[in-house]
């Protein structure tokens, strides 16, 4: 059973989630220090009330959160080991690299808890922290070789006092986790996308839904994401070499002309991996009907689309908007429960709604 | 200057496509001819509305529209040629192949002009067909060689009677597009979802959006993607090939160590191209605010929002729904345009609502 974590708590870095985790832990009623190189972003932190700035005189914290950028947490984490009882935890996104630098920078192994909280946002900085960021969010648990027991159990009150699902596994199996789910698929959104850059305009007007949703993150920040692959560049590059072998394989089997191979064996491979991406509240990937409805494209008109869904008691599970070409209308496609879709088009027909199902 | 088709014109396929095309025809009061190898298809087409079943003694149709699965087109088209005068088009997603094939059966070279709407729907068959699915969608229009002028205008007109929009290219060039927005990404988003089969299910718990958006393709229908491919194979492979050769690079970078090569260009290009992406009613992409808003996950809670947004006055250009692990509630994501965001953010605090940025 976990309890609130024992203060006081150090977080060391006052960006978006050291900030965030000042913000939970207050909540929570734990003493937090707060700390950072740049002391206008630490007054900032402290402003938002995540915490006190540490000073030389105040007591030594039980508890270090090291959230730095990526490339100075391992360092960072070592410098924590100074305080001679603290448990030394943080929240960079990438594991073993930092924790491997703290332990080559002398930190005590015994003592050194990896953490990743799944809880990103666009935006950056103190001011964009949110007391409740890691609500119900996973948020990974790494203890390095040699870990004391008790200090992952420590770790494990912090994420939980901050309102996280803590999820254990060793630093390898959290960075491979990653590569697979988040960095492998980066790559191949940016690789995609790139690949638009030489063609003809007339090419790139044919195109629908799905090539947004292929090359929606290779929008993300050029810079973080080098720095994100260079840290996990190993396991990144262990997916994509298998995902390469894969690909030469369809590309064999669609020379030789009939598709009826590795090309057909990868569709349906697709289908079922595709039902492991978990869903809604976590659980697998439910199976929701789509209802289509052109609405004008004018404030107000979603709102009354949706007063209706309410109104017919049926919960919209997901949303999505095609803008068509040229035209002040948009296709919206409502995810619903398949019991219920037939109600829900029904009703909003009856409404007068252009249903397209 | 674009007119109503003159008709007669002869449908062959009932299917979704070819009903729809029916429909649309028969909204502009073209007289439409149907036909089906499936008696009950072309009944339930008739029933619709979308014309009339073509018999022996109907009038020799000016204009056929092949509607008819992709394997069998070019076929249907050769056959579509015994009606001396007619021009003969199609719906087919991949236009290469089929005329080739038409060609190779003794279609007139001269009358035939490919088309490809690019209009489609997760629902097939003749019951899900709308006289509006192709209003201001793109609709390819591919001259063979050797095509007469007065036929390609003629197909011109037939897409600007069902509502569409034009666009000219060669059955290469269609095919080179399509291989790259459209049948590369297919592939991709198998290939990214077949990886997760073999992962352990903690891993797959380590994911976010991301992923979800890039394997949602991934549960389309594999025999219908197989036929595609198989059509598209050499376009389709060329485009995989430059992706593969790409995707080594990065693999070499990434292993050197630095990812400061290959992979760091590919982010940077990634966000170039991304760029390319056509946006809401067919403009480039546009770039908007995302506002974040935190709501229960109940009937009548996304609909209160966004009355609250049309209150507001303030236009949803796109809407994207993150379900939480475990809790009754969603993060809610609103794109807007960047004058208005300050607005909607503070018109729904001002309303009670969670709004996180």
């Amino acid at each position: 059973m976990s309890v609130p974590v024992a203060g006081p708590v150090l977080v060391a870095g006052s960006g978006l989630l050291g900030t965030s985790v000042g913000l939970a832990l207050r909540r929570a009623g734990v003493e937090v220090q707060l700390d950072d190189v740049d002391a206008s972003v630490l007054a900032a932190a402290v402003a938002r009330g995540a915490g006190l700035p540490r000073k030389e005189s105040s007591p030594d914290p039980t508890l270090v959160v090291i959230a730095v950028p990526p490339g100075a947490a391992g360092q960072a984490m070592a410098d924590a080991c100074r305080f001679a009882n603290a448990t030394v935890t943080d929240v960079t996104s990438v594991k073993a690299l930092p924790m491997e630098q703290a332990r080559a920078a002398g930190a005590d192994p015994q003592r050194l808890v990896g953490g990743h909280p799944l809880a990103g946002r666009e935006l950056s900085g103190p001011g964009a922290a949110r007391l409740d960021l890691f609500d119900d969010r996973v948020w990974v648990i790494c203890p390095g070789d040699g870990a004391d027991p008790a200090r992952v159990d420590a770790v494990v009150d912090l994420v939980v006092t901050c309102g996280g699902v803590p999820l254990r596994m060793s630093p390898l199996e959290h960075d491979r986790a990653v590569a697979l789910t988040s960095h492998a698929p980066q790559v191949m959104a940016s690789l995609l996308a790139a690949r638009l850059l030489d063609a003809d305009p007339e090419a790139v007007a044919v195109s629908g839904q799905a090539l947004k949703d292929m090359t929606r993150i290779a929008q993300s920040d050029p810079i973080l994401w080098q720095a994100i692959l260079r840290a996990n560049a190993g396991s990144v590059a262990e997916v994509l070499t298998a995902l390469a072998d894969d690909l030469s394989e369809v590309i064999e089997d669609l020379r030789a002309g009939e598709a009826a191979g590795a090309t057909a064996g990868a569709l349906t491979r697709g289908v079922a991996g595709r039902q492991r991406v978990p869903g809604k509240h976590g659980s697998a990937a439910d199976a929701y009907d789509v209802v289509a409805v052109v609405v004008a494209d004018r404030p107000g008109q979603l709102a009354s689309l949706f007063v209706a869904a309410g109104d017919l008691d049926v919960n919209l599970e997901d949303v999505r908007i095609d803008h068509v070409l040229g035209k002040p209308s948009g296709l919206i496609e409502l995810s619903v429960r398949p019991d219920v879709s037939a109600r829900l088009c029904d009703g909003l027909r009856q409404r007068g709604f252009d249903v397209r199902n």
